[in-house]
């Protein structure tokens, strides 16, 4: 098979809209937005139900798509299972995860804007590797502001950032005025603040702030996964019953499901799609269904999500990309209307899961992948109960290669499980924002 | 395309032999020799062409192959070159590299031989890794023996070869004589001990001592390479012209070349293949032709090999799976007969290289497999010189995400080049075990 030639916008067959986005009253009373090309405007916007990738995005999905798609048989062996698990594996580039299929593609509009330089902030360095890695593609400059005490904690994400081109500051750095009030470099930063020095950085001339996960263009890039994996498995005369992705943002679960949800949206075919989500960060299993900041600055404008309210601070666990507060719009919207499932797992039962995916199938998950094959456990163990043998899809968003450190931690015995407790929940959502009173926005 | 079912045996087509191993006289009075199990002797002595991949080999080779062959477009621009240049990429399985391609025919032929543990000295880690994962898969037991400056410099590799179920004893240890005599735990260690404690230990019931890279059947396993890469290039309407892998024991370059060296034995057909190695490390190119002990320990039967002499220790340099003192004999043989060439670099024009393949094609090589992509780029310009646009094959044995350390001294300039000296080699080679006065073996 070949890349295929258009993304597939699901908005183009909802009967229902989502809800607008609403300007943030700010303590400065502004709220911010980063300045997105018009192309991205009108992806964000468009109703056509293919949208063409343009050649150049196409020319670069080449050099690591299509990703495969493969029958997990020995894990199915482990398991005990009759049903056929399938997984499509996006881990093998050099930001090593699904990311880049959207940093691909912002990279490109935005250098057809005009643009010369991008900014990001980012956590565990994943982002920031797939934008260094887009922008040295198309001759941008890039500057990531990277959490400090991550920084420190896996040096080797800089140096891959670096080798890309990119410049690579620990936040908080000295260089912005959200930076310098988070107090220098002693601080061990965080992503909110991070996040914040990226966007003042990009008030800078011809540069940019470029953010991924929650963004329904970004999701939008993402189908590729799905896409792809649709085509792959009809090759084999296969067709998927269940679809199972790890969420945090979203954009790894809506890259995969999406397209399979065309077929329930469409022709009402049953395609059973399932997010899954770290227990210590359970926005859709426990969050409500409201206006929120899409992050903890608390000056972005207002999205509709399911969330935990911005200000949650999940506890630690290994899957940083699933520690975030709320999921995209267009995912919350999805699951409001039942269209798609969620559950929650503790990450000790996951890393059981995927060492065992490991040994059996030789790819070494991301922690974030990692859920979404204990995900697949679940639903094959629910459907057998059941007497049915449906064929499952799993996407498997990267590798863990430089995630080794929590591997070591559930070998060694020292990994705990870490749940969000109904205190904490409630404690964050007593801080959404005050919900506008809107006409029925369905 | 699917995986292949067949290795190919390229004796079959040669009209010469190989010189015969023979027996070391060693100190002792005894030469070891591991006790392979008969598949894999009947596959050193074969003269059949095609040799069958048992189904539940190729059953596992399915969870990773057909590996990726993809064109080089981006850095084809990069070098500002008109020959096409295809890589096969061999990274993306667990073990990091090509070498899980023979450690799974090994374990499925030890594990039919009613074997119940195999013992592997490693080095850098990867032919461990790749062990432990094949034995995982065939329920073996596994037994590494790390060189302990490795394991304490790369920890993680330990972790993954335990989340394998192998049991990782650094070396030299207390478990065995040849570990006790080099002094126990606080010796840095050395490959050469380390290979030494894992025969040891393979004296033990059921148990076999496993290696890999030089003998013939393991480059007979690595065929699959080289015969998928024909494949896939002629469903792209193409053949190579010019074939390039790195060149330490040999099995990388081989698996790729031999598949095309069947044109050029058979069919007197022009594919120039071309070895790449060290300029630290230079046993093709400044290396002779001669009988030498296949590892340091001066105690394995004798076979003919280029050859820089057992006791030659190359210069450090990052690329730790080319710093063998000889090649296989089989490639020896090639290499004396004039059907394949070798080139040899220094590290930092290779690095060098290596960045910009990875900045244009988002592909982090290892530090071995940079070599091959350097070797490209000298090809590409020698071809362009003399007014041909060859279509250059390359193989990219493996990534680079748990060399982090290479690149990092190459960005931050404190590599340096390490060229073995003309002393060097010379003290080296007068130390060549007796040469034995044979018939005329060809």
């Amino acid at each position: 098979m070949s890349v295929p030639e258009y993304w597939y916008n699901i908005l183009a067959d909802l009967d229902f809209e989502l809800p607008p986005d609403l300007p943030a009253r700010s303590r400065e009373g502004s709220s911010i937005r980063p300045q997105v090309p018009l192309a991205l405007v009108r992806q964000e916007m468009s109703r056509e139900r293919r949208v063409a990738i343009p050649a150049g995005v196409i020319e670069r999905y080449r050099q690591w798509r299509p990703t495969p798609l493969r029958r997990a048989r020995a894990f199915e062996d482990w398991l005990g299972t009759r049903c056929p698990i399938f997984y499509k594996y996006e881990g093998g580039n050099l930001s090593g995860s699904h990311k880049l299929n959207t940093a691909v593609a912002q990279a490109y509009y935005y250098r057809r804007a005009g643009v010369r330089r991008l900014t990001v902030g980012t956590g565990a360095g994943q982002w920031g590797t797939a934008v260094a890695a887009a922008c040295s593609m198309f001759g941008l400059d890039c500057t990531v502001y990277m959490v400090r005490s991550s920084l420190l904690a896996k040096p080797y994400r800089k140096t891959i950032m670096e080798m890309l081109g990119a410049t690579v500051v620990p936040s908080p750095s000295g260089h912005t005025d959200p930076g310098r009030r988070a107090g220098g470099d002693t601080n061990p930063g965080s992503l909110a603040v991070a996040l914040a020095e990226a966007f003042a950085d990009a008030q800078e001339p011809e540069t940019r702030f470029c953010t991924g996960s929650g963004e329904t263009y970004a999701l939008l890039h993402q189908t590729v996964i799905g896409l792809e994996a649709r085509e792959q498995l009809a090759e084999v005369g296969c067709s998927a019953d269940v679809v199972i992705g790890a969420i945090g943002g979203g954009s790894n679960f809506g890259g995969l499901a999406l397209p399979f949800l065309e077929f329930v949206v469409r022709d009402d075919d049953r395609v059973r799609c399932v997010s899954v989500e770290p227990a210590a960060c359970p926005k859709l299993t426990r969050g409500t269904y409201a206006y929120d900041f899409t992050d903890a600055s608390g000056l972005t404008p207002l999205q509709k999500m399911y969330t935990l309210g911005h200000r949650f601070v999940p506890p630690e666990v290994h899957a940083g990309g699933l520690r975030y507060h709320a999921t995209a719009k267009l995912i919350s919207a999805l699951y409001d209307r039942k269209l798609i499932y969620a559950l929650a797992c503790g990450q000790r039962e996951v890393f059981a899961t995927s060492l065992a995916f490991a040994k059996s199938e030789g790819i070494l998950p991301a922690p974030e992948s990692a859920y979404a094959i204990h995900g697949a456990t679940i639903e094959a163990r629910r459907a057998e109960r059941s007497g049915s043998r449906p064929v499952i899809l799993v996407g498997v968003s990267g590798h863990g290669l430089l995630d080794m450190a929590a591997y070591e931690s559930y070998m060694d015995g020292t990994m705990v499980d870490a749940e969000a407790t109904d205190h904490q929940i409630e404690a964050a959502l007593a801080h959404l924002p005050g919900q506008p009173v809107l006409g029925r926005v369905t």
